[in-house]
């Protein structure tokens, strides 16, 4: 009784999480570190939702360890600060991405790419350097050792990291002379789903004005593809499974074409056609067909989880030069341009933003793929 | 009989051909063209051969048309020329690559990558512009249409092309210093294997000294990666199902590092440690094996045609944002470049000369994988 009599008055943060693979989430109280020297605590004001947030809560990887507090689009306002953090002012906009640490010092953390950290830890479930279980942003603040990239400095007079910490209107603000407009909730999606797709995107060059984009699939990531896509200038054509798409293909993110995957002669008269493709579709498809759109040297970078195996013919590869690569989530090198970019060019994610007390329905919807495009919790005023 | 006798009265060509599926090679006499304006004749003193040969002869891809005269791997020297040929004289060495002809205007031609031509003519069975079927270099000589690729030219004084028709001794001059001793034998097989390889590690920028890189199958493509890497400056390792290839690649090739792929220790002690793979293996292996190898964002580049099928987990790729690309053969940019490069670091394909009489056999030879690493038929000294 003393014991939990202790941990009782530890407790400090509110949050939501599942006890169980049922994946209920409910209401629980745990404890979050005080701030240290160099820690950063953030208010959580917005968190997103998506289907990692199904697979965490409801065990699909078998590896999730109860209680779970999921999420890691998380952004908020900064309320407290360490002794040693000098980059930070109280009242930040600023965010947390998937990642709460990193060795800070490898080949790939020097160079913004923590996403390839091989020590890196994760949001949700993940083991921070005081052995502590990570948890995410369904909750009312979050606790982030900030640091400096300096050699990411440059001309900017202030770069803010804490693995993919990011001050949101702090980076760059010479330029940024919007970011106190761009609303909390609609950066929460960037920090997973925009920088999912704006890694690949920017690492594959498929930002030439003029190539020919195809976009697989049109959800949370999908969405983005096409957003990234008219804004680098490229002709957008989406491939969805579903004609309820085609209105907001065309219409809402203004993509150039729209193909229902199905109508095999769109899809053949579109043979070599493609200079590069996004895949962020969820469901099983024929990888060979879609690198059959592909011009020679093209390129599908593959953002969704399609299933348990991709499989292609080699010719698929060979004739023609074509490439498949992946690319998940990403580092504060292109999350940070990511958010100039979005901020430059009036990009925002499409969201339906929600209470948390509804996110056991939100997660149903998820895993049915019933959300346009996205769903953000709206911590700040629900979570109690 | 009259009309047979005329057919006969033309028959201006010596070589060797496959009459049906049995893939049996035997003399066969047939007409090649008159030479034209633009065109080149070349007595060829040297042909390769490789796996395509028996694929060709023994009908293998359903589709050869009899009687098929194989190879591509063609070198020799010109014996007549066009009038309106100025870029080349009698007695210049040259070469004939996969193709002997392309439409000479589209994106790919301009930037000569005709490889990718869609309208490319295949130097065995494929369909000339006078409707005639290509026959390739296992004959007494080959007419092909000479073309200048001006957008080349640079600095060069003189740039020869005719498709994958390469001036040997012509292209670069100035910086040619040794072109007459590249032995023709050796050549050969550089306008197939040694383009198809090292059109991908250019494209994919693994030329970078310091990096690592893992060659799969050590045969006719393999041991040319393994020559172009250690050119490059890479550390290289080979990977062989075969013991018996440890020699060769340790001293011969002067290979970093031989693994066994069986070697389950060896192979897991690799994750994660490679930049670069070029596969060239023919048999079937496990790609999540030698994606498993990579480092984040490493790239394997396919040259060899494995199997039916590449089954792939998304995660081999999705985790460390993995690259898989295919690459086949080349056009006249690469192949420029790449004989440039051979005489400049005196790298040269370790062959087996053998006469025209010895086809058949060799072609047996090949289908089991026995040949170190590539045959030449002597065509000069054994066609009559």
């Amino acid at each position: 009784m003393t014991s939990d009599k202790v941990m009782m008055m530890s407790n400090n943060c509110h949050g939501w999480a599942a006890r169980d693979d049922s994946g209920l989430l409910s209401p629980y109280e745990f404890e979050r570190r005080s701030v240290g020297g160099n820690d950063v605590s953030v208010k959580i004001t917005h968190c997103g939702v998506c289907y990692a947030d199904v697979a965490y809560t409801r065990n699909k990887r078998k590896n999730t360890v109860y209680p779970v507090v999921p999420r890691h689009e998380i952004v908020g306002i900064i309320q407290e600060l360490g002794d040693e953090v000098s980059k930070f002012k109280i009242g930040d906009h600023v965010g947390v991405g998937p990642f709460v640490d990193s060795c800070r010092e490898c080949v790939h953390c020097d160079v913004g790419h923590e996403e390839h950290c091989s020590k890196a830890t994760v949001t949700i479930n993940g083991t921070c350097k005081d052995g502590t279980l990570s948890k995410g942003g369904y909750s009312s603040f979050i606790v982030v050792h900030d640091r400096i990239f300096s050699k990411f400095c440059c001309d900017l007079s202030l770069k803010a990291f804490v693995v993919s910490y990011l001050a949101l209107n702090k980076y760059h603000p010479a330029k940024w002379s919007i970011p106190d407009k761009y609303p909390l909730a609609l950066a929460a999606p960037l920090l997973c789903a925009g920088v999912t797709v704006y890694n690949p995107m920017i690492h594959h060059k498929i930002n030439q004005p003029g190539k020919s984009l195809g976009v697989v699939g049109l959800g949370g990531l999908g969405h983005m593809a096409v957003k990234f896509g008219k804004a680098f200038g490229l002709n957008v054509t989406v491939f969805s499974i579903s004609i309820s798409k085609k209105d907001d293909a065309l219409n809402m993110l203004k993509a150039d074409k729209f193909v229902l995957s199905s109508d095999k002669e769109q899809m053949a008269a579109l043979a070599h056609s493609l200079d590069f493709i996004v895949d962020a579709a969820s469901g099983d498809h024929s990888f060979n067909l879609y690198m059959s759109l592909l011009k020679p040297e093209g390129v599908l970078a593959l953002v969704g989880v399609p299933s348990e195996k991709i499989e292609l013919s080699p010719l698929s590869l060979l004739m023609g030069a074509r490439t498949i690569s992946g690319s998940a989530v990403g580092g504060t090198k292109r999350t940070q341009e990511m958010i100039e970019f979005c901020a430059k060019h009036e990009i925002y994610p499409k969201i339906e933003v929600i209470p948390i007390q509804y996110a056991n329905k939100a997660l149903d919807r998820l895993e049915k793929g019933d959300v346009k495009y996205r769903f953000v919790i709206d911590i700040e005023n629900s979570l109690e």
